[in-house]
């Protein structure tokens, strides 16, 4: 089963990427045949800044192999490293009603946040359904905000396809509903739009300021606490087995015991946790090359693909030669 | 001076294409540097025939190379061997307000028309946009309709060059006043809409049906005839030198002589002007892979531009390597 995801190449990642997201990745490139491509045409849309954008690309690739993305189990490359898509995006676009993307909610969502309403966020899905059907894409993953995106997608492949036969796979979209919801420093789900995130490679002192900075009530510390309401107690449990997030329970209700030792506990918990990740994070950092070659690698897998699915698509809306 | 002009692959060309716009073009080879293609990528947006498409868009530069555009002299390549231009389209999307789209007349009256309203008709003047100033091109000759679309252009490279300095020449357009309007059959300005062409490349039995319906008034054979309403006449003026012009005329007034005299006299005109051309078309029927050759070397020359100009936007706006 094919599986395909993109990823932003929008900075920093924090846990509440990791355990709504990319955790899963790794689970699946175990059982499918997964595709993870670094979306950077898709960041022009908001991105205006060159260097930023770079660094970003890159960064995404560092990260992501550090958190465990095996380049070995699954198709991980750089959208721009494979132009085929924008040749498809092209022609999907006569497939495409302008009612469709007129329906678009995020388009709609995005231009009321005061998001300059360009061209390009505008026919965003178009280039979401040419990343998706140029690989043959069964399954989706996404957030339920992205669910409209795959039904434009779907509608698009099943207009082609009812002109020039059984062309493109008509992918579903598959919605984790056992994904953890990750609260913020705040309680809220934790974003970096909400500036309430604790960051994956922050530095020890960094991530010290975050987890001091996590919202507690102000029960003293000699009496009981009620596990359930904390946030501390919540992000910990993203972290624990079973019979460690009872002992941790256990400890919040005996009381004796105030946030600051359990939020210095939690802090062992990230960063221990990490610690792997961030060893390879410095290696990669240093060791850019690799990077560089791994994508390479990937690009000419999803390319190999890509090619031989746009010469017959060529040949059937007639592009020259 | 770059002069750069588009040429869609819709079919035969008739006599109206010829001296409203290509007689043009070999003008401008001499005295400018022209740059020309087929435009196939555009015509995806109406023309849902593969078949008919790829025959279209080699059967365009048989018909330009047979009429005299010199490739010696012009680069003339087909615009979907050039894939770079998608890539910019794409960029150049993030830098194209809204706005700028849907004010444009010509996807409206399009779509009033009943040409159904799909995403690549919308967007079409962003690709255009990405046609121009791929190739620094400096003045992009029009008609009347197309005089917002180079507006267009020149909103979003001056957009672009507000945020990253002097990068895209900001084209003008020229619309050629001089240009003949060719009347067609009935009297109309010949268009293939209208079903008054003649066609340049038609056989002779063909060209005399054609002209046999060319509509004139009812005045006797004896009687003196007014050349100035005819549109005999004012088609065979398009193939004349004064002197011949002034004989035809001399003909008219004198009487004695009836339309199919003039009609049969047109014929003989039109026959024996595209002659040298209908011979050359026929050698490159019999020659395709001649013509394959001077696409090769055109869409090379246009790729060293775009190629160079490419590196320098990716770099810009922040596309990985």
């Amino acid at each position: 089963m094919r599986v395909l995801t993109g990823i932003q190449p929008s900075g920093a990642l924090h846990i509440g990427n990791y355990f709504g997201a990319i955790k899963q990745m790794i689970d699946l490139q175990e059982k499918s045949d997964l595709f993870i491509f670094i979306a950077n045409y898709h960041a022009l849309t908001s991105l205006k800044d060159g260097e930023a954008l770079k660094h970003n690309t890159l960064d995404a690739a560092i990260n992501f192999l550090s958190l465990g993305i095996d380049h070995t189990k699954v198709t991980f490359w750089a959208q721009s490293d494979v132009k085929e898509v924008l040749e498809l995006y092209w022609i999907l676009s006569g497939y495409t009603p302008m009612g469709l993307l007129e329906r678009a909610h995020s388009y709609k969502d995005k231009v009321a946040k005061g998001i300059a309403a360009n061209h390009s966020l505008f026919s965003y899905p178009v280039l979401m359904a040419a990343d998706i059907l140029l690989y043959d894409s069964e399954v989706i993953p996404v957030g339920k905000d992205q669910i409209q995106h795959v039904e434009i997608t779907r509608d698009i492949a099943i207009k082609f396809n009812n002109d020039f036969g059984d062309i493109f796979k008509v992918p579903e979209f598959k919605v984790d509903e056992n994904v953890a919801t990750v609260p913020g420093l705040d309680g809220a789900k934790m974003s970096k739009s909400y500036g309430n995130t604790i960051d994956i490679f922050c530095s020890e002192k960094e991530l010290k300021k975050a987890t001091s900075r996590i919202v507690t009530d102000s029960t003293p510390m000699e009496e009981p606490k009620n596990p359930f309401t904390c946030n501390v107690y919540a992000l910990a449990k993203l972290f624990l087995e079973n019979d460690e997030l009872e002992a941790l329970k256990v400890r919040y209700q005996k009381g004796g015991e105030g946030y600051g030792h359990f939020k210095a506990y939690l802090n062992g918990l990230i960063w221990d946790y990490f610690a792997p990740a961030r060893e390879k994070r410095a290696y990669y950092v240093a060791h850019k090359e690799e990077v560089i070659a791994i994508l390479d690698e990937g690009a000419a897998k999803a390319r190999h693909i890509a090619s031989a699915k746009m010469d017959m698509i060529r040949n059937l809306v007639g592009i020259y030669r």
